[in-house]
Formats: structure tokens, C-alpha cells, sequence
């Protein structure tokens, strides 16, 4: 594939972070949340092997947060996801899909709940604020809805754990997974969550207090040198392995969470109210038409940069191929992919045409790994 | 200013166009709702000339469209806008800023009025789609809100009104700026506007049906040969000299309609209903404390990746300058800043840094040429 050059402006903003990632051996760029996101330090399977082994230090401030806050708050929060909230406890991270009154997926965050009155909603590559104003104006929410000054220092890799301990103390250590606790660093408080875009274990640093977190990124990078630290960012490998969806690559609002295989987030069988409810019991009740899914494909190299058609042996088309990397774990490419009923069984094969060439796939279950 | 690629993926959308231009010589491209917008051809100043003598066809498909339908269609629309769009006519396009509930900023759209139930909201880089689903949600409105599959391409520059009428005929030089038509290319209907983000005069295509947009794509290409025809974008350099403001760059949230200068598209004095209405009321009584500017600064170059802070001989902080590029027109670089109550007066003199270099710079009007 053709590489171009990524041009840079006040729009697409600069994190804290970035002066610092720029000096480190960052190669390229994406765009997220209007804000510039590192996508490579030079190869991604060298970046990918050292992620499953060691520590990375990520800048991901374009995980931007929504801040809802106010007496209605609770009530806008709800409103706007089908996971029910209800027994929400502060402290905690939930993943909620946030969806239309048609049921379309509008992004997929992390949704911290700071206190009874005041959440953070950490979003994908959306701009959820609009629809979280455009809600609480239309209902008249007494609500207070703004985008602070946070930016995200992800901590990921299976030492991540020794890092932060040596940081924070044992009791870091202690937090179960989507838990979240405030901890110290040179006087300034940080939030801290252990979560994160990989399944090799971390933890996101909610950095308010940009000067501290400037010295820590440093002190980070200073006491990572024993566990051979380095910077990194979102791994399309490993989480295409892991089944970490990517909203706008794997999903969009054309889809709906039941079809993406977020069942289990869906609560359509109490009484809380939220858009779309009545139109995924609908769903729920005609059963859906396509169905995301893992797949195996017999070749080295894909770059998929827009959906690729999957057809089978008959030549019908069967889905697409939304997001695919070469897999060092399984020797071959692998990817996500939306499959049409009756073609998504574990196992169907498929065919798929990549730069004029024709190669042989199966359709497998998420995750990967 | 060192160099990063850009990595693509489904979420950063190619547009029909894509293929085309790469082969064209393009080199670089920023993200622009959510789909890659080229933002260079070679050296920016020599395709500043091409534009100000010849034409250019842009594949500015990253202008997406939001379409709002229905019996309280208008309602809406004009709740999104302090602009009176009472009197608006189909075949017309209105330069709209939309903003919120605080006189926030939220996009400065060109909206088409297509019919008396039917409008394109011609968005910058934010998705107005969320806000208006979410205004027409929470106000019960009869509406149906689509990002339809429309891909913009413009025909800029002095040359253009040439071009168009070798392929649509006599008729279409006869628009007046930001009035739309219909003309048929190969069977297909295609609306075609007379506007452009280029003060260079221009048409904007709004291919619905790809096909016929591909055809005639290189058709442009092929008919314009004895005009210089070149593959071009949006000139940082020329939309800097005309004041045509850039969402995100120039002005976001933060800034009202009142301190960009768009006092002219906020109507406060009649009685129709928009969002902002009371604050904007407000702020006109008290009086704003900040206003955006152009500015001319000694020196031959910059590159604005974030707002850089200008200040007077005092050292006080005057404003911040928010675009820039060198001008070939005024041997200086230009710029448009946003300047802090009392500097903003003409000719105010500034010193800014850029580079550990100390330059003298002027504040002056909006537009510069």
C-alpha cells in the first residue's frame, strides 16, 4: 500500500504527550476524536510481540470524556445506553453501547460513574457530546455536559502491574478488572483505572493535572527501564486477536449491539428506559440478518482500509471483511468481519479477493484468542 | 516540521475518489467527519497559483451531508441556527453557524434548502447528525435524519466557469453565488451549487450517484486539458487570504458567532426560535471580550499544529493564533487569531515565537485580500 503524509492543524489536536511520543520513534498517525493518535513506533509486529511480553506506555488521549453531571444526570446516561445502569456503582468502568432510537450503535465507551451525580462517558471515534446536548436541551435535563481536560496515559503489557506497584504502591495491585481508585503522584491526585485496549493487562491513567502527568509520563518511562518499557499505542494485531471492537472499523450506526455480538449488554426485560428499547425487542423478536464475526484468512498480508466482500464457493457474497493483520499467533491474516445469515457457523469457508489475488477463508468465533 | 504517515482503516472512510487521486500525486491528507480529505498535490504554493489562474477538481467528499426530512423539518434546522431561515428558498444555500444551548460554536455548515420539507446540512468537522438526532428525539420532532451517500466534488478557480459550461451548458455559468441547480451528466441528475471553499469562483458538485461521479470525475479531467486542469484541495494559503474560516482551526466550542466576526448571520431582533437565542442576547448587552482576526507576521514560515500565543511589547498576552501559512501574495506569513479585548484594534502590533525565534507581527482585517 501507498504511504501518505498526515498534515497537521489546531483541528486535529496535539495531546500533552505529543512533543514527547514525536522524540520516540513515532511513525505514523490516525485521527480520533479530532485529536492526533499514534498508530506505530516502526513495525507493528515488533511492537506487538513486545506488547504480549513486556510494558508500553500509551498516549490514547483521544479517548476523549464526556462529562455528564447534574441532578438528571443518572436519567441521561441511561437514556442513552441499553446496558442497565440501574445498579451502577461509583468506582466503577462499565462498557455500554450507546445507540439511536433506531437501535444504530452511535459509539461503544467505557462509562465511569464518579459519583451519583457526575459520570464520564471515555468514547470512541464519535462525537457523543452532540447527542448527549441534543438530548438533555430536547428533555430539558438540568445537566451540566462538557468535554475536560483529560488526557489518557495507558499503561498495557503483563508488566504493567510491577510498573505501576513501584509507582503506586501494592495497593494498585489490589483493583479487579474495570475498577477504578484515585492514587498519588507528586502531590497531584490521578485516576486511575485498571482497563485498557489490550487483553495483556493495564491500566489507564485519567490525567487532569497535565504537569503531573508530563512527570509521570517521564517517571514512567525512567523506573519502566528494568521491565524494557517502551512507547507504544493500540495494537491492531492483538486486538483484532482479543475481539476488541473498534467502533467505525468493525461497527457503525448501521449496526445494531445484538448484531455485534454485544448481547450480553443489551437489558430489554426490566423497566429502565433508554432509545431503541422498543425497536430491539423488535429485533430481538424477527432475529437479526448479519452477525459480526472472527475470521481466518490462508495468507501473509492484507491492508484493509475499507470493507472487503466475502463470498462463498457459489460465489454468493456472504459478509465483509471490516478490520484484518497478519497474525504471528496464528501464521496467517485474521480479522472482523459482518456476516449474513444463514453463512455466519464457525467454520463456513469463504473466499476473498485481496490486491487481485484470490485466497481461501473460514469464518471463526470472537475472540480469537 | 518533521513528517508522519497516515494509517487508514474503514473509521478514516475512502471516498469514491480515493483510488483516483493517489494515482494524481497526492501526498498528503487530514481526517474530516470521519473520511480522508486530501490536503496536498505537491508544494502547497504552487498549486496557490494553479488555483488563482486555472481550475482545480477537489474530492472534498469529506464534506458529508446531513439530511433532515419531515413535517417539523424546519423547525429543526432553524433551532440549530441563530441565522433566520424564515424567508429561505428552495435552490438556495445559507451559510449557517449552529450552535448550542450556551451560543457554543458547533459546526459553520452551508445549508441547502431543497425542498419545504427536505434539507443538506453541508457540514464542517463535527457530527451535527448526533446533535440534530438527539434535538429531535428529545423534542418529539416528525423528522427523519440520514447522513446520505453524497460525495461532494468541486470545480475551483478562476477557469471553472469555462470548464462547467463545456459539460452542462450555458445555463449553469448563469447561477448567482449559493444558488443550486439540477444538470444532467450521462443520464444522471446531479446538484450542482455555485460555492466552493475558495473565493476563486467554483461549483460543488453533489454526486449522489457514484457512477455517473466517476464518469464524470474524468470527464473534468479530460475536458479541462486546455485549462490547466489539476487534481487540487482546500489551499490553506488562499483560505487564509479570502477569511474563510476553518471549524477547529479558527473557531470550536469555545468561541460564539459574535466573536468570529459572523455577526451578520445572527439574528437576534425577530421572534424566531433557535438554541443560544437568550445567551447570545446576553452576550451582545455585555459585549465580547475576544474577536477573531487576521494578523501579518515577519517572517517567511510557519506551522500551526496548536495555537500559538502572541503578545504585546509589554509581554502581555494579546490572543492566540490559531492558522497560518506563508503568503506569496504579501511575502509574509498570514495568519487568522483569536485576540483578547483591547488589542483587537487594526494594526496592533504583536511578537510571537514560532521556532525559539521572535517575530514582529500586526493584527489587520478579516478577509486579508
Amino acid at each position: 500500500m501507498e504511504k501518505f503524509l498526515i498534515s497537521k492543524g489546531r483541528r486535529t489536536r496535539e495531546t500533552p504527550y505529543t512533543s514527547r511520543i514525536e522524540k520516540q520513534g513515532l511513525t505514523s498517525y490516525t485521527v480520533y476524536n479530532h485529536m492526533l493518535l499514534p498508530t506505530s513506533f516502526g513495525p507493528l509486529e515488533e511492537s506487538y510481540h513486545h506488547l504480549k511480553k513486556h510494558v508500553q506506555i500509551w498516549d490514547v488521549a483521544g479517548e476523549r470524556q464526556v462529562e455528564i453531571k447534574g441532578k438528571d444526570s443518572s436519567k441521561l446516561v441511561q437514556l442513552m445506553t441499553c446496558r442497565d445502569l440501574s445498579k451502577s456503582k461509583i468506582g466503577r468502568c462499565y462498557y455500554c453501547p450507546i445507540i439511536d432510537d433506531k437501535a444504530g450503535l452511535i459509539n461503544d465507551p467505557v462509562i465511569l460513574k464518579l459519583d451519583e451525580e457526575r459520570w464520564w462517558i471515555s468514547i470512541a471515534d464519535s462525537d457523543v457530546i452532540l447527542f448527549a446536548k441534543g438530548l438533555a436541551i430536547g428533555h430539558k435535563f438540568d445537566v451540566n455536559i462538557i468535554e475536560p481536560n483529560v488526557d489518557i496515559l495507558a499503561v498495557q503489557g503483563p508488566k504493567s502491574n510491577k510498573l505501576m506497584e513501584k509507582i503506586f504502591g501494592k495497593k494498585i495491585t489490589e483493583m479487579k478488572f474495570f475498577e477504578f481508585d484515585y492514587f498519588k503522584f507528586n502531590d497531584a491526585k490521578h485516576l486511575i483505572a485498571k482497563s485498557g485496549w489490550s487483553k495483556q493487562s493495564g491500566y489507564e491513567i485519567y490525567v487532569e493535572n497535565k504537569e503531573s502527568g508530563l512527570a509521570l509520563y517521564d517517571h514512567l518511562f525512567e523506573l519502566g527501564k528494568e521491565f524494557n518499557v517502551k512507547p507504544g499505542c493500540p495494537n491492531l494485531i492483538e486486538r483484532i486477536e482479543s475481539g476488541l471492537l473498534s467502533y467505525g472499523n468493525d461497527v457503525d450506526n448501521n449496526d445494531n449491539p445484538l448484531e455485534c455480538g454485544l448481547d450480553k449488554y443489551v437489558n430489554l426485560d426490566n423497566d429502565i428506559d433508554f432509545l431503541g428499547k422498543e425497536k430491539l425487542k423488535e429485533i430481538r423478536k424477527l432475529g437479526i440478518i448479519k452477525k459480526l464475526r472472527g475470521v481466518k484468512i490462508e495468507t501473509k498480508e492484507i491492508n484493509v482500509s475499507k470493507s472487503i466482500k466475502l463470498f462463498d464457493e457459489k460465489n454468493n457474497e456472504i459478509g465483509e471483511l471490516r478490520s484484518g493483520a497478519y497474525s504471528p499467533h496464528f501464521e496467517k491474516v485474521i480479522g472482523i468481519a459482518m456476516i449474513c445469515k444463514p453463512y455466519w457457523n464457525i467454520s463456513q469457508p469463504f473466499k476473498i479477493k485481496i490486491n487481485g489475488k484470490t485466497f481461501d477463508g473460514k469464518i471463526c468465533d470472537l475472540p480469537l484468542i
